[in-house]
């Protein structure tokens, strides 16, 4: 148990709760399918966290206890605090991992993580969506075919305003003529991200095998590593230094 | 003139005008040594801006008339307002450059920029540094040779928290037995940045020809391109789409 | 004059010699479309190269005097000698340009330089292709829309056994269901070089003035800068060493 | 046993047989430090392949059995066949690991999946080097400290004619005053390539911690990873497709 990665799946859970089309599909929240999908892993164990609950369940102590932190927000991303925010970046930057999921593309903490507004089109007419992967050795899509489909997704489509990643490993093709760099990795501080771009709230995208598959494989890629010690600030010289006048 | 590279030249310019040793080497301030190397070119064109401006003398103008903004800071880098900060990085992201200098690593907009800490190692030992080119196809480096020294200077060494750099053009040695990512390049929106090590107030680094010939070649690297024009938010689809049941 | 940049466009030039229906759209051959567009610019300056002249056309001369090749193969490949290739190879490393045109991507000359297979997926069914500009600041898009269309083209499709490119700039995406990374930069000792997808000999894609546009800036792109000397070898030490026993 | 990471650790072993001061070092040959290195885990086993085997010790039943390679080899790299290079890229770009050590730079296999010349600076003079750590969140960093020390090496600097590294782990500082990229991470088709700069053959190098903790690491991020199938080839659209004449 003491060596399972932990991974805290963080969800808005407002659609939800407000929006009968989506209260449909996630009767459970997002959060908890997601979840579930985790627990049912051997090396995994999964713990939740909501906006509406005090510090949006994301207090010192559960940060201090996640490896990874699975992240979808949609209506409310300015509703999480500047606090949160910075609080999750420093975890980011200490190793904990973060899974960027769809519509988190404009959540606060990835644009703070990414420097840039993380902006994109969009278009929500229930078209599939097929992701091809790009690198076929990477252990995210570790199992998966050369490509697989979502049956209705919403379109997200380039230009996507995010730092090149350091390793793009899906591309999406969509029905309505756009492409989507949908499966991107970043290395931050001693942290992993991956942004993943499925997921539209009104559609059971996570219920599906392949997203859960990425997700899991996304769990182990981006959960910490021992690394090395980082030191900062004024050091004394390890030789001996000799100024010239 | 209209096709000249506008430069905003900023400095905190708060160490020149309060510490002796610093009024010494820079009586004019830093920004305008370097001001001064800008205005020497035929294909740039220069002007200054300081922390205790109004608006720190970066106004809604002042941004839009600006091609390339270098940037010094140090002491105060907590004194520049947050909507200052906002506007440099949405210029950044349509395309201005950035080139930030010494202990700009720690500014607000190279932070804002980089999503890190941007935290390093330093010492003031007066030491010299030596800067390897190690992509010496790379335009930053025109006309420069393999390597090059400044005499004296601050020593910042890694663990430098930084995003890989899209480019790393220059990597420090130090005597005291350190090495730094010097010269570091990246692309964020539509824009260029460059970090560049040398410059502590202390030694007249901005007067020495390599760091000059570093900054110039930095400068026509950043000026915005042309590119695409860039379209984001609701749009219709370019093909018929077929939403299957 | 001396100061264009010289280009030297190599052609395979079989098919239009041996297929009518390629005869019918180049009569006089791929090159002398690009090269015509490419005299059509006033910092430019182009000669042609084809497969069966003496060296296929690429004599130490022609090279030393090249800034920047663009290579279109297909049929042939394996009769471009290795010898042709080492020097291609070197005068790349020493900052010459290449630019990789459609079925170039199984030259010698670009599997040399990738170091990979650079197999991918094709159909030729005369299907469209819509090129997406993920990068919108790079100048190889200077002037081009968010996205353009070759109205018939060959499919090339993921996975694509590249190196991860050191820039996408360009992602396609095709009727049948593909996409593709269409434009891939990548740095290679001094030299710099663009793959770019479009390019099937039996449709009239060079003259195109997207695709003219973007091959013209890529050209731009990938003119040798000065940089800076290289040094390799046995050298002597830059600091007295202490050697600890 | 069958989960375990399969090891071939290849050595050129010619030095140890022919220099009394490098038999000194390594009486039993630098392969047989490595694989005992490697034997000493409980995940991982090896085997040796030597230059005057048969086949160099690479044949097909070995290269089929292999998941990691390691590679030293120095003054005869021009004794490898080019069949048994052809053999090993294919391996590499099919998802086998490569650990290139120190002279290995001017490999055959190396130069070829680099595509560059992987010239470099170097000097013998039994100087130490100190590697830092860039990346301290990556698993080839393991548990090693900011910085470690090598007593006595051969000098190694840039320019390094390699392509920019996917990933820049450690970077190395010699007190004669240059700096080296001494941990460089690459892929190539399903492949990971790593390069590491510590090594010369008249030193015990391989027989110190930190330096088999690198490779031990090493070996594990090598390792193949499921991933996905790759399809290459003409294929049927996936979608119905409306040419457009």
């Amino acid at each position: 148990m003491a060596d399972r990665i932990r991974v805290t799946v963080w969800n808005e859970f407002r659609h939800e709760k407000t929006h009968p089309r989506v209260t449909a599909v996630y009767p459970e929240g997002i959060h908890n399918v997601i979840a579930s999908a985790i627990e049912g892993q051997p090396d995994m164990v999964a713990r939740t966290a909501t906006l509406d609950e005090p510090e949006h369940g994301l207090t010192d102590e559960v940060l201090a206890q996640t490896d990874v932190l699975t992240w979808w927000g949609h209506m409310a991303h300015h509703q999480v605090t500047d606090d949160v925010v910075d609080k999750v970046q420093q975890r980011i930057i200490d190793g904990m991992g973060l899974i960027v999921l769809h519509s988190g593309h404009f959540s606060k903490i990835f644009r703070r993580m990414m420097g840039t507004t993380c902006n994109l089109k969009w278009r929500e007419a229930g078209e599939k969506s097929r992701l091809w992967v790009v690198e076929p050795g990477h252990p995210i899509v570790d199992g998966l075919p050369a490509y697989f489909e979502v049956p209705h997704e919403e379109m997200y489509g380039e230009r996507f305003d995010i730092p090149a990643p350091d390793t793009l490993v899906l591309v999406s093709w969509f029905p309505g003529g756009e492409v989507f760099r949908s499966g991107c990795c970043y290395v931050r501080g001693k942290g992993r991200i991956f942004y993943f771009q499925p997921g539209h709230e009104t559609y059971p995208t996570y219920r599906q095998p392949e997203i859960q598959q990425v997700i899991l494989n996304a769990v182990r890629w981006a959960a910490p590593k021992q690394g090395t010690e980082v030191v900062f600030g004024n050091v004394k010289p390890l030789e001996r230094i000799e100024v010239q006048e």
